[in-house]
């Protein structure tokens, strides 16, 4: 693969500078796309979602496109939130997607009221990162476990981080530093894997 | 990614062969699964299916896992058949999967009654190959163009080859000896496409 340059399928300024700090070792030139592209999320997995996309920015563009897709999988409701994680209190209010106004806060809301009463409350934070250009495509996926807190802690980070304590942790991901919360996350550990694999790849 | 020996999620001794001839110059060992793995595929792409195949045979065999999930597209009804290219005749007809004697003949007659009349007969079969291990995946993509003949016509290969009349030339895949067929055909082009990643990978 030609990877000089690899162009980040979001619009995320978090998660793009997240995925240069982890590429810059390989050389490779991480870039932003010159303006988003549209692309409907119509797939049932994380693979399938982060394809559509990467696959729709390569065509726009014609640069290498990584994405990622993720979410947050609740055992007791498993396999939801799972990829409708960021739409999760409209899909479930009013049954489809609405734009609400601080949708986190509103997601983070309906997954208390789901879980209430319940005892089993373990759930997994997964993530698919994909790479890809017409010379084909690479993905790796990364997952930490852990369980929901009875009320949302911390303000670092961003979707259900003040609901998710990572096992043999007692803060949730927004009370960790972004550093902290990386080396354990499930994109850093996807994003590592396809470091891994970029480096390493066929030398078997 | 540690590639000795690679399985391949099939039970199709003819696309073993295929994958095994064209990996063979990798020095990479092909072997086939112990045992069959039921897996289902609820995807809705060829990736989605071919990856629901390589996790579920590697989290068996502990291998790493290739398969290649396939399929014709038909312009008039695309995205038909698609992903349930192998069960088409039965969907249409009994709207659910049923084992039927002879399906891939049920098949292409079916297919000739939907595109009865129709004048855009144009069509193109589709192959996401995809290997894969808790080191993460690789995938690629092939396609040829064709269109559906008035009628089958040769008794190689299988599945819709009867039918299909690559760009460029006046026979059906079914007409053609394999080795004619793999040089052009979605699944030769996938195949030889990640050959080249295996090879290449993040040498760019």
């Amino acid at each position: 693969m030609n990877l000089k340059k690899i162009l980040v399928a979001s619009s995320n300024p978090k998660k793009v500078r997240e995925i240069e700090e982890i590429l810059r070792p390989l050389g490779i030139e991480v870039v932003l796309p010159p303006e988003k592209v549209e692309v409907e999320e119509t797939g049932t997995t994380f693979l399938e979602n982060a394809y559509l996309k990467v696959k729709a920015y390569f065509e726009r563009f014609g640069i290498p496109a990584l994405a990622d897709d993720s979410g947050l999988v609740v055992e007791a409701i498993a396999p939801l939130p799972g990829v409708y994680s960021a739409r999760f209190h409209a899909l479930e209010e009013f049954g489809r997607e609405e734009p609400v106004p601080d949708a986190d806060s509103a997601n983070n809301r309906k997954l208390l009221r789901v879980l209430k009463g319940r005892g089993d409350r373990s759930a997994k934070f997964v993530s698919v990162v994909v790479l890809y250009s017409d010379e084909g495509g690479l993905f790796a996926e990364g997952e930490v476990r852990g369980r929901i807190a009875q009320a949302p802690r911390g303000d670092k980070g961003f979707g259900y981080d003040p609901l998710f304590i990572p096992e043999g942790y007692e803060k949730t991901f927004a009370e960790m530093e972004p550093q902290e919360k990386h080396k354990i996350s499930h994109r850093g550990r996807a994003l590592r894997k396809l470091y891994n694999l970029l480096r390493d790849c066929a030398k078997g």
